[in-house]
């Protein structure tokens, strides 16, 4: 008789950004970054691992769709470490039953749709890790666990905690110290929300592990951030947190965006993610921060053209009437597939996407209306909690025969 | 009885990029730069300079409109320069007139239109200093007339001198080694040839001016180029002139256009000059690059979407149609507004706009062509030579009474 565990784990969003590595088979990074975690109500990956002596061979359903484990170097780096730890303590402990042999099933499901255009691995990887670690009862911290889904994904390891997580690069070789650690949970500044802007664009993106590289290798700006810039940032980064200081918090968030898109800027050939949606949502943010008497709003974008805006919850309802506005949807709203406001913050007698807050009157002046489905899917969410165990039997992926459940 | 006299300036683009002032005032940069300067049988200013003892004050008049001297300091500062230099050669020699008293009158056109999207103040203040300096007969070296150009906008100190132009940045506070030498003659490398993509741009982009000065106040990134990064790539690049080597000239001159727009975005609030258009020019030319077994062309954009492409005379004929064809004019070609072939490039059999060259055909998988009027105009031009004094009395744009005369 097997056992299996069910999980989810939480998507987060760099606010100092990783990019580069130091070491590509250990994803050792060239600096450290630091994180929010995204409410898993909202956004998550799901994860059912279950391992039986009668498995012959280790397989993983994504989507539901198989996906061959040998050809896959991070997963079996990932895989390999958890058994390698769950050996070593069966040969301490002659009691412990050699699931260290047992064959692995996993499969994994995200609840967005890859139309949202979000990266899914540091979700999925960290949730693979850690209901392993669960599986094998591997007597591991999240921070010591955070070393197993950095094999997977770098940034992945952030998501293995919940709240505002930093990502310490470490100096080690064998990346022991390159961990991820909590710098505040998510009952610190509850109140700090998230708006994700998915943005249209017909290009291929550069994949990551490619563009990184190559940053790496041919900017020399890059080389200053990683000596001389993100050390700092950090500091002042978690003082913002620790102090909720959304001003300072916001400031950071945005240059270090932008610094990561210069640096991408600085690869020859050159590296972009940004385009024109993406350039107006950050002059439209750039604005209202200049317009108003506190700081409204930052924004951040990683390898692509979607915005993830960070403000506090009393401006969310007017920059989701703001960005409604500017970026038309297709179809009439409220529609679930554009803007369902889960959080109900809408205003009573607010019809999205026909109104401009009062505060914001002043655009209309200096930007037009986009075109329809420049941005395609308005997701709003909230920094939230980090893996969960499923206890509920009916949230398994996999059957007792260890192939995918339909569901 | 007065003085007068007639002159034209080129225009000068960067393949070493000059963005930074150390010192506002007398516009000293932050680093050397180095440019092309471009054929003023395409593109230049023409100015004609008059004194006389009775013209009662200085007046200006630009392309026939009259701008008040004295609320433009960087224009007085230009005229005191010249009248000092003068004022000093009459104390020292009693039997010179006495020019330096005399009222100095200046009209100024360009031959591109204000749509060709190009700076006009390098080749302006460039033709007004040379034209001054003419008229009051001042002994001075190029490189000691480009001081007086740079204190009205830093980069036509480059204008100054024909073919391949350094400003070499100086050390001392009060600009005396802030000059432009010659690198090269444009007989050196004649066969270096450019076309101006101008591109369509609904954006007004920050000015030059706010703009540097935002970057070297906020750009981390900014001051490692300044410190670090730039004395090399100056070296490098007289060194690939000295060699005509195009491949490095090429590969320095997109490296240090995509640095430009780096610490540009590096600013905060950050600044944007490339729009989607741009990135697809860089996209083709990078794609081009990889494709053919030697470096086709380089790409450089200064603040704003526009490009300017060098390519080596043998490639030109291939990238007219490469980009003709991926960016439509909206009249059928060949039109006077778009593309005029004024060096009878265009293969026989060739209609612009609806061919590819063979050697660019699996560019079609990879890009689709774009909407018509992206691109607005593509000018043809090469390397050329440093001011021209006319001496057509019929060429002058002030009449005997000091006033523009009707063209």
């Amino acid at each position: 008789m097997g056992r299996q565990m069910t999980c989810t784990a939480p998507v987060n969003i760099a606010v100092i950004k990783y990019w580069g590595k130091r070491d590509p088979t250990l994803i050792l990074p060239t600096n450290s970054s630091l994180s929010v975690t995204l409410s898993q109500d909202d956004l998550h990956s799901r994860t059912t691992v279950s391992i039986a002596p009668e498995y012959d061979q280790d397989r993983m359903w994504l989507n539901g769709i198989e996906c061959p484990v040998s050809s896959n170097i991070r997963l079996v780096n990932c895989l390999q470490a958890a058994r390698e730890q769950r050996k070593a303590m069966e040969a301490a402990d002659s009691s412990l039953p050699s699931w260290s042999t047992w064959g692995i099933r996993i499969a994994s499901v995200n609840n967005f749709p890859t139309a949202a255009g979000l990266a899914s691995s540091a979700s999925g990887y960290a949730c693979l890790v850690y209901t392993l670690a669960q599986v094998l009862e591997l007597p591991l911290t999240p921070s010591q666990l955070s070393r197993y889904a950095r094999l997977g994904s770098g940034s992945a390891c952030r998501s293995i905690l919940g709240g505002f997580v930093g990502w310490e690069m470490g100096k080690l070789a064998n990346g022991e110290d390159s961990l991820a650690y909590q710098v505040a949970p998510e009952t610190h500044w509850s109140e700090l929300e998230a708006l994700i802007l998915v943005v249209n664009d017909a290009k291929k993106d550069t994949s990551s592990t490619v563009g990184m590289q190559t940053t790496v290798k041919t900017s020399t700006l890059a080389q200053h951030r990683f000596a001389s810039v993100v050390a700092e940032r950090m500091q002042q980064m978690e003082q913002a947190i620790q102090d909720r200081n959304f001003e300072q918090f916001a400031k950071i968030t945005m240059q270090d965006s932008n610094q990561f898109h210069a640096i991408c800027l600085d690869t020859y050939p050159p590296i972009f993610y940004l385009n024109d949606t993406s350039r107006t949502i950050i002059r439209i943010v750039t604005t209202i921060n200049e317009l108003c008497p506190e700081i409204q709003a930052a924004y951040t974008f990683d390898a692509g053209p979607n915005a993830v805006i960070y403000a506090p919850k009393q401006h969310m309802p007017r920059l989701i009437q703001l960005f409604t506005y500017f970026f038309p949807a297709a179809h009439p709203l409220p529609s679930e597939e554009f803007f369902n406001d889960p959080y109900h913050c809408v205003p009573t007698g607010v019809t999205l996407g026909e109104t401009l807050p009062s505060e914001y009157e002043s655009l209309r002046d200096t930007f037009s209306v986009m075109p329809v489905g420049s941005v395609k899917r308005i997701i709003h969410t909230r920094v939230g909690d980090g893996p969960r165990v499923l206890s509920d039997p009916a949230a398994s992926l996999l059957g007792d025969d260890g192939l995918p459940r339909s569901l």
